[in-house]
């Protein structure tokens, strides 16, 4: 049985040469069929979605890991069956993923080589069968893509030193730049999960109080100084204990896959409001991600050095494996006047300072349990130059050198009717492992 | 048909005169029989539980407000049928008040209605029917309370002024205590809602990085500075949408009931990690709630004026009625070298700033959504004398004030095998509007 991630492997299934889709990746997310039918897990192949719950119903895949081959990229004795549940419950009918992530990285694994199987044919049954693929395949036009996961509670770290070297830069000086905490632990607070949106979803301008320097009292109204923030963000699956710290070796075992968020802020209620217990109203409107959740396992081929980490972190902290992720990332802006979305940003996300296994073991160390669901975000992930900033107050200066856009237009921050979309992807050899998109368009304030 | 908050209200179960669970109150919980069967949802009657499942079964309750009478305390034009779903769905049946909590607020108010008359005996169905009291009531002791809610978002404002004059005096001094926004917007972040435990469970000091002033660098270890914060916290049953701000005026229609909350934080932990996005680790180990909700319909008769506010706020936050609520608080502690618990806190919810409505107002302002199950927790409650600060923070002056027990013992913060206990109540003519109590018990970092 090759591995799931094997570059050479091939599909039966037509896939355009520039898919994020292809069969290396296998994302998970939950769709709606247009024409009709309840919400359901696929895996988007090329340009198609396969249809999870018509496998689950075949009995070609399951809770139990049923249907599915022996082996795993993660080594089949770090993980055998710890966490899978062993019962045959339905997890793929459903409306989000969570009771699949919830069931272990042991059937998240035999699930991927069971669809892995059928796509390149190893497993001949759908490539034989055209009325099994009348019945599980769509095409992704078909469909509408939503909200992949029931989000349980939603962290933000801050894991990129250049981003927090920046903003530091930018709101008290090149000499205060960066706390002096830092280096030594990954920052994070909580935000909101219950305004995370799916990408597509419209996104309104905040009203809320802000006050300039030179004004007395704090003023109401829209916020003038809308940003992105491109971050990449992980999900639990495997849940963990209240009280049990989750180790930096243990933490894949608990990461179901990943997806691009972009942390929407209103930076002139930030700057008001964040003294002295942090972002509030400023992040709390909006949250977006992409629909598709890319397996931990489709990204291991890619992880890479990080960073060097100067002070060497304490002993709960100590990476003793490469968990940067080589995952390149864009940001395109469009205009209401523009033709076309015009690239603003091209970045990487092996520039954090610190990886998702430090991030989780951190989050865990003090008691605080895990759940299904939890999205832990990275921060803006902004790199050395200054075309890889992830976000418009960096790319922008605050407002002090305007992006310049075609046709002569130019921002200092997010316009009404923009449109933001964020893209990334993993480069292999003559493939791509991609997460697509994740898009917003800002409505204007209601006033 | 009377007020279910009538004070001359008498009810033919037996209640201990300083119960705090009159008929008045009627608070709602979740339950399991010691003897067995599945959580369900009950309401506490002096030392009883009334299984609501079983008047559901019986068709005296239900989501469609069957078997209620009419009249509301909150005026029925308000409320008419606007939330209520109208159907027949089982919410009592339940593991969690989520589903009743989701019916609106027509339909609480019936239900409370339904409930009173039964226990009233204005219904005589279960005064005249031994066999039904049999089935549907429980003494407390018989049953073990769970969790109540599903907690969606944890939000904790930090709407005393005492309180955060306080702990700005201790952190930054008496110059810069206040920050300047404070006065302007009710301060708040977002909380660790999946480490919320229900009263009783153990909460261990957690682990972390911390750093004295002299130190050159953070160690790591347990807590030295573990702490409770006294709090109220609000239940959203009603949800609201994302971009849709909720009024002052609306926010009661939302607002299903109110518990206590200890949101126990570790200081050291916090004072290295907050800056500059808030504390994180220091609070997200644990936050301990009742297992009583009270509904906000019993507390109306006991809502009162605030603190004078100035400057007025911006007119989004202007309150137009008392918001405030007169719920005396304590803390009581005991140590395991102690026979019974001291009492080391006497303080008053209706010294807040800001009040729960210009709460719901400020949070929703930007578009934020709020969701059936949400937590929106005061910030510690402290008034105006020594006595009556709501943490240990203040009580003892970060350490500089020791706390005197009986038996000649100290604390600075609390100690491995201390017991906190917090209790609160509405004090009518001749009776109290109880929360019960809040309890937890410090169990020693797991080293």
């Amino acid at each position: 049985m090759s591995s799931t991630t094997d570059p050479g492997l091939k599909t039966w299934i037509k896939c355009g040469k520039d898919t994020h889709f292809p069969i290396q990746n296998l994302p998970y997310g939950v769709f709606q069929p247009k024409d009709g039918g309840s919400p359901r897990v696929g895996v988007a192949i090329g340009e198609y979605v396969l249809d999870l719950s018509d496998l689950e119903r075949r009995g070609y895949v399951s809770a139990s890991g049923k249907g599915a081959a022996s082996g795993s990229d993660f080594g089949a004795d770090s993980f055998m069956g710890v966490l899978g549940t062993g019962t045959d419950q339905v997890v793929f009918d459903r409306p989000s993923l969570n009771d699949f992530m919830a069931s272990g990285p042991e059937v998240w694994s035999q699930t991927r080589q069971a669809v892995s199987a059928l796509l390149t044919g190893d497993d001949p049954r759908l490539k034989e069968d055209r009325e099994f693929q009348a019945a599980a395949l769509y095409r992704q036009e078909e469909v509408e893509l939503l909200l992949p996961v029931e989000v349980a509670d939603y962290t933000d770290f801050y894991s990129s030193k250049y981003h927090a070297v920046n903003v530091g830069t930018i709101m008290r000086g090149a000499d205060n730049a960066l706390m002096p905490n830092y280096v030594h632990l990954p920052i994070a607070y909580h935000g909101r999960a219950g305004s995370i949106v799916v990408s597509g979803t419209p996104v309104r301008r905040p009203m809320g109080q802000t006050k300039k320097d030179e004004d007395p009292a704090p003023g109401f109204g829209a916020s003038r100084l809308m940003d992105f923030e491109l971050e990449v963000g992980c999900l639990i699956g495997a849940p963990s204990e209240q009280g049990s710290p989750v180790g930096v070796p243990e933490a894949p075992r608990h990461i179901f896959g990943m997806v691009l968020v972009n942390d929407w802020s209103a930076r002139d209620i930030q700057k008001w409001e964040y003294q002295p217990l942090g972002p509030f109203n400023a992040k709390n409107f909006a949250t977006s991600i992409s629909p598709w959740v890319v397996p931990l396992e489709a990204l291991l081929p890619f992880r890479c050095g990080g960073p060097k980490q100067d002070p060497e972190p304490l002993p709960y902290l100590r990476s003793t494996a490469p968990w940067a992720v080589d995952i390149n990332l864009e940001v395109w802006l469009q205009g209401q006047e523009m033709d076309q979305p015009h690239r603003i940003c091209s970045t990487n996300y092996k520039h954090m300072y610190w990886n998702i296994c430090q991030q989780v073991a951190h989050h865990t160390v003090g008691g605080c349990n895990l759940r299904t669901g939890d999205l832990l975000a990275s921060g803006t992930v902004s790199g050395p130059e200054p075309d890889s900033y992830g976000s418009m107050l960096e790319l922008a200066w605050r407002g002090t050198k305007p992006l310049k856009l075609p046709g002569g237009g130019e921002r200092k921050f997010l316009e009404d009717g923009d449109t933001v979309i964020l893209t990334g992807w993993c480069q292999g050899k003559g493939y791509r492992v991609g997460f697509g998109e994740c898009r917003g368009t800002v409505l204007p304030a209601r006033g």
